[in-house]
């Protein structure tokens, strides 16, 4: 695969329909790539199905609250430098960069590390989706070390964290992170060719790229984008279980920046085929899905907050009183619903009292 | 000059006499050294006028609010980790370590370094008292810097922090000290010899020493021991003014560990001589003592705190209602009065609106 200015749009809308809410702003993310793009970069994308075993590569990303990215953008030096200094440290060079999650921002801005250093990009992350913390990927629940961690701010200030766990790094980093204004540009999770074969999702950036294809291809076709993209994760490579959980009207939004996150609930009031009340919790990421009280999803399944015109993906820091929508609810990859994934990034681990159910089973 | 047994409980008092309220409970700094010095350790105390300019060296402290030291001990093996982490990013071993600033732990913890690796520690600090905040030492004022600042808790997890100035290490680091649990290990301020002669308060050792054992000879010649203290500063090899600013009970305390400090002020009573309220804020150390709202002593100059019968400095976190206490004033040394050292840690530098004046001209 590969992406280019030709089809920069479809991939940024379909990684931030996987962002489930999170990753970041796709405008400022499809902004940030599209100039690098236009001074003629070219990004080397590798399929993990064919990388060699003893190459060895790293995560990079923002960190911080996707309400902060809008308004103080993620940086692309800043990312190099917390790559660089993860090199001195492992006195090792990377042969390559992978992405931790989906996301408007977080699946562009490694591309744009790659355009910038020549660096190929992985084609794989670590969820499939966007997740708000650093320990909540395949990654660590498969053995990956996440240290060192490295994050930095555009004055290039560099803190290191060598943690005894993900968790902990991530309680140590959040902090700093916040105290650098509520962003900062990451690089973790070290890891060998053998290692991103065994514990990443594969083929994330070509998900995304099907996925905003559909959407745009469909509008061309004037049929709805919505049910188009439903009617694609039913008849996709690795079909996926995907259904449309309500229609409806945003009526409140309550939303903070706190902790170095946005974390907050919406509430849609239903419209055509949709009655009551469907409130969705989110912590970067939408959460949990509650239709009049009753879950109807909940992470690690996907929950996508669509314009019900143009299924254009809905971020959580982008959501306004008015806003008329479709959710929809679409099955996470199967390696993410096992029980040690769970402990990580079920419903529990965001101290929520919901148990995980699958999205097939709560229709 | 020497520290064992047979001396240690004066030096402790002296150390936290200049701690002026912070720098740890001397209760604690004991305990931890005469551990180490009854299994037979043995401290090599090195007189900085005689250190060549090419030795290496390194501060070591407890970072933290003291309110937290009492119950989560300062940690020597977690402090060699911080030194040794040091050592490995910069790529050359230390010859020697030395205080950061003076106070009943944070004069120790230096001789346990000391003690537990055989590195001599120099007889200076960067204050000649105790400080809250990482930049505020006379070793940032004139110009070294304070990176990499390497900060440990009990589990080992360590974190890096290479910052563009101090005052920013500060502000990233104190985030992490308070997710650590309010206090970690750290080793920052690498330097030279000629470094440390040409910015350290020298002899602060030496003076904690003559300071302690003042006022146990004193007691033990049964005349007042506060007052052979100020008789000890006005004749001291290098004379400091020093004044007796108010005698009084503790009617109230107002004192919180927040953002990773001791905050909070004491109101006294007085008695005796003197008549009136003196209320002094406090952030780990006593910052400004107001005599019936009219300032009688500030930053940077010394603001002790001293049973009045024994002259035991009764530091910030063991402040109690019903506490009767001498409260002196020092002059600093000349060293931390210049223009240059008040916009480090002058009253502004801690939000105070009162500006900075010599004690000798309060009085």
């Amino acid at each position: 695969m590969n992406i280019d200015r030709g089809n920069l749009r479809d991939f940024i809308r379909g990684a931030a329909i996987l962002g489930t809410g999170g990753g970041g702003d796709p405008y400022v993310g499809r902004l940030m790539l599209d100039q690098e793009l236009r001074k003629g970069a070219e990004i080397t994308i590798l399929d993990p199905d064919d990388i060699a075993d003893d190459i060895f590569a790293v995560t990079v990303f923002s960190m911080g609250a996707p309400t902060v990215f809008v308004e103080k953008i993620p940086n692309g030096e800043a990312t190099i430098t917390a790559l660089r200094k993860a090199e001195e440290i492992l006195g090792r060079t990377f042969d390559a960069v992978l992405l931790c999650e989906a996301g408007g921002v977080n699946a562009t801005l490694p591309l744009i590390v790659g355009a910038l250093t020549g660096l190929p990009v992985i084609d794989a992350d670590g969820m499939g989706r966007a997740f708000p913390e650093l320990q909540m990927v395949t990654f660590n629940v498969y053995g990956v070390n996440i240290c060192p961690v490295v994050t930095v701010d555009d004055y290039n200030n560099t803190v290191v964290f060598e943690a005894r766990d993900a968790q902990t790094a991530e309680w140590l980093a959040r902090a700093v992170c916040v105290r650098m204004g509520g962003i900062c540009q990451t690089a973790a999770y070290p890891m060998t060719g053998r290692q991103i074969k065994d514990t990443a999702v594969r083929h994330t950036l070509t998900l995304a790229l099907d996925i905003g294809r559909t959407v745009r291809e469909a509008r061309e076709r004037h049929v709805d984008p919505c049910q188009a993209l439903l009617d694609y994760f039913g008849k996709a490579r690795e079909p996926r279980y995907s259904t449309l959980l309500f229609e409806g009207k945003v009526t409140d939004v309550l939303r903070e920046t706190k902790r170095g996150f946005t974390v907050g609930r919406v509430q849609l009031e239903g419209i055509e085929g949709s009655s009551g009340t469907l409130e969705v919790t989110f912590q970067n990421e939408y959460l949990v899905a509650k239709h009049d009280g009753r879950m109807v999803a909940t992470v690690p399944d996907l929950i996508c907050a669509l314009d019900r015109e143009t299924a254009e993906p809905i971020t959580t820091e982008n959501l306004k009183y008015g806003n008329r929508i479709k959710v929809i609810g679409v099955a996470a990859a199967p390696v993410m619903r096992t029980p040690e994934a769970l402990a990580v990034f079920g419903p529990q681990a965001f101290r929520l009292d919901d148990e995980f159910k699958p999205l097939e089973e709560l229709a």
